[in-house]
């Protein structure tokens, strides 16, 4: 039986290679545009923010350029972009980038369009609960990374460096109005990079795909998604300027956006916030890595989805075989080590990313606590048993 | 290698048994909503006017009812419909019944928001060509129907009874901003609304999937409609209490909806259109039925497209065999006129529905005339000597 499903993804989204020129005929919804991006300065080195803003000149739309984002996009960040478009008097906002600029710009249309700081809107915490009664202004997101998926959710993730918070923002009027996938414009991204969040990517749809949220349309896209990263991802890593692996695993990423969105994630992503928290040198990706094989060892164990993780590997194009359902399963967590061995980031090195005495009760304490959002979703139960053992395996005894 | 695509579906779309509950609880586009249904007044026989004005009474929402909408739908009761919300203060529309009552409150929505009558607006023909320059009001479309899918397009056609011209609308701002698709409220059905409606959803996702601007995500969705159709719609028909199967058809009718959004119909459809024109009591469905296997066995013979004619058959599940590819294409076909036969559709018999003396000559000059729409999204060329043949042998030598 079909199960019921609310099925809600307003973006419109633009995708393949080249798209990025019909910046200068698609309808922008504004007249003026802050362009939200990288304060390292790489989207103006790679010729990108100048090109955008020829684009949109054909249109008459005047752009200004905000090139103070970080990977980890600060509170501090969204207010200053606040100010700098109500002195410029933008309408509108355009990121450019991947999930840090995304996430920027969707804090910035919710404050600039209700006044005040954007901490005042921030739901948990320190942050002020108070209700987002005017429309957030439109974002435009042109990514130039494939994974995260946020050019089609309505999630922006923010932190607060005074209280050390990492908080979610997800009302459905943070959608962006519209997103250009460009896999052009990710012909450069780096090896490292390009394997963490493709593997971001593909986790997205495998547990959306595993939720208890998890409906009819979503499941269709997790489905593929895992296909086009399983099967591309190494290729992209190993030789970058490959357009056609491109293009796959970026139209993978907004696919997985697309099941994120709607289905959400399970505890896997609850176990890895800890992880990059703790040691912030850890990219989402690399502490995806880190307990990727053995959380899903548990889930093969715990034997409630084992069908589904069977339909994951058949999509993939894994042969599954094994005598029972469960060895069945593993055919799928052995294909995802195997991805990840194809991609390099199989050993992720605890020197080279900063992990020193992992603290496994803490993080423990964190998954249940502020990180535990996720638990809902699961479909079966996961116990502080479960998820210290899996901390242990993967942080502890492997390496 | 993935085509470029752009995808925008920006309607929510609440689906499944038992859904229509959440007009008590979802947040509506507006305070006091005009319900705009079928002049037959079977809405309201079944009950279902009562029951939604009672679950948006819940959430304090007035509902004005209009009946007055005829299975083809006029501009002239749109105009009436315009009046009625104007004098009663309504702010938003909502739909009940098939793609009638979707496409009347779609073309209320304009009229409403931009003033004058609704032909002011129409974009060919007689119609006055008025740009649509303010936001359409918001629809809310309830499905009691399985087969337009205009519960998810931005696409109204509507008929001026004057001038005997059947014109579409379609701007983006014409998406309903909210469906609900509740198979119970299909289960009454008659066999041959079911049979009719159900081919149409079939032939949306199956033209879709040939057409030339068919894309990644809509291929997805056709080849799931095309089996859920071709499963399921026989035992619809036969047994129509079955909720199961209903449900399956509602959820093709929908996706199908998505693929014709953005994917468009292709020649198929615009031969249709003349023959229901000149033989009015012929439903949309009916006069598919008439060409299906004629149209189809002309595409194989062009040979471009057989590989997706072979995916379709595929997706359905049928056996594909064939000691060629055109062979092997005809499988999708000879699966089509069986799936007609399992739904007592494959006959259509001209005296009951009122076909005297097709005039082959005037339907293909009208599917070449005013019905032309779709020949850009053949991936073949249709000549007028095919379409001739088409017809002789579908309306002249069958039967
Ligand atoms: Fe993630
Ligand atoms: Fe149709």
């Amino acid at each position: 039986m079909i199960r019921n499903f609310n099925y809600f993804i307003p973006t419109r989204v633009v995708f393949g290679p080249g798209c990025l020129e019909q910046l200068a005929t698609i309808a922008m919804p504004g007249k003026k545009a802050i362009l939200v991006t990288f304060a390292d300065l790489s989207m103006s080195r790679l010729g990108y923010v100048e090109r955008i803003v020829g684009l949109l000149k054909k249109q008459n739309i005047d752009v200004v350029v905000f090139e103070k984002v970080l990977t980890n996009p600060l509170t501090g960040t969204v207010d200053e972009g606040v100010a700098l478009m109500k002195q410029e008097g933008c309408d509108f906002i355009i990121a450019l980038g991947g999930g840090s600029p995304i996430d920027t710009s969707k804090a910035m249309s919710v404050a600039a369009a209700n006044g005040g700081r954007y901490w005042d809107y921030v739901p948990a915490g320190t942050g002020g609960r108070k209700p987002v009664e005017k429309s957030p202004l439109p974002v435009v997101a042109i990514n130039t990374t494939a994974g995260t998926g946020s050019e089609v959710t309505p999630i922006a993730v923010i932190t607060n460096p005074d209280t050390n918070e990492k908080v979610s923002l997800r009302i459905d009027e943070l959608y962006p109005r519209m997103s250009f996938i460009d896999p052009e414009l990710m012909l450069s991204l780096p090896k490292g990079l390009t394997a963490f969040q493709g593997l971001d990517a593909f986790l997205h749809a495998a547990e959306g795909y595993i939720s208890r949220q998890s409906q009819f349309i979503t499941d269709r896209f997790a489905l593929e998604a895992v296909r086009l990263v399983y099967q591309n991802l190494g290729e992209c890593v190993n030789n970058g300027k490959n357009l056609e692996a491109r293009t796959s695993v970026a139209l993978a990423s907004t696919l997985a956006g697309m099941v994120i969105a709607l289905a959400g994630c399970i505890t896997e992503h609850s176990m890895e916030h800890p992880i990059s928290a703790h040691f912030p040198r850890v990219p989402h990706g690399a502490g995806l890595a880190l307990i990727f094989e053995q959380y899903f060892t548990k889930v093969v164990e715990k034997g409630t989805v084992n069908d589904r993780l069977i339909e994951l590997a058949q999509a993939m194009g894994v042969k599954v075989e094994g005598t029972d359902e469960a060895a069945r399963a593993m055919c799928f967590v052995r294909a995802g080590v195997e991805m990840l061995r194809a991609c390099g980031i199989d050993r992720i090195s605890h020197e080279a990313f900063g992990i020193e005495n992992p603290d496994v009760d803490q993080l423990t304490e964190d998954t249940f606590g502020y990180s535990s959002g996720n638990f809902v979703r699961d479909p079966y139960e996961l116990t502080r048993d479960d998820v210290r053992e899996i901390f242990t395996k993967s942080l502890l005894e492997a390496k």
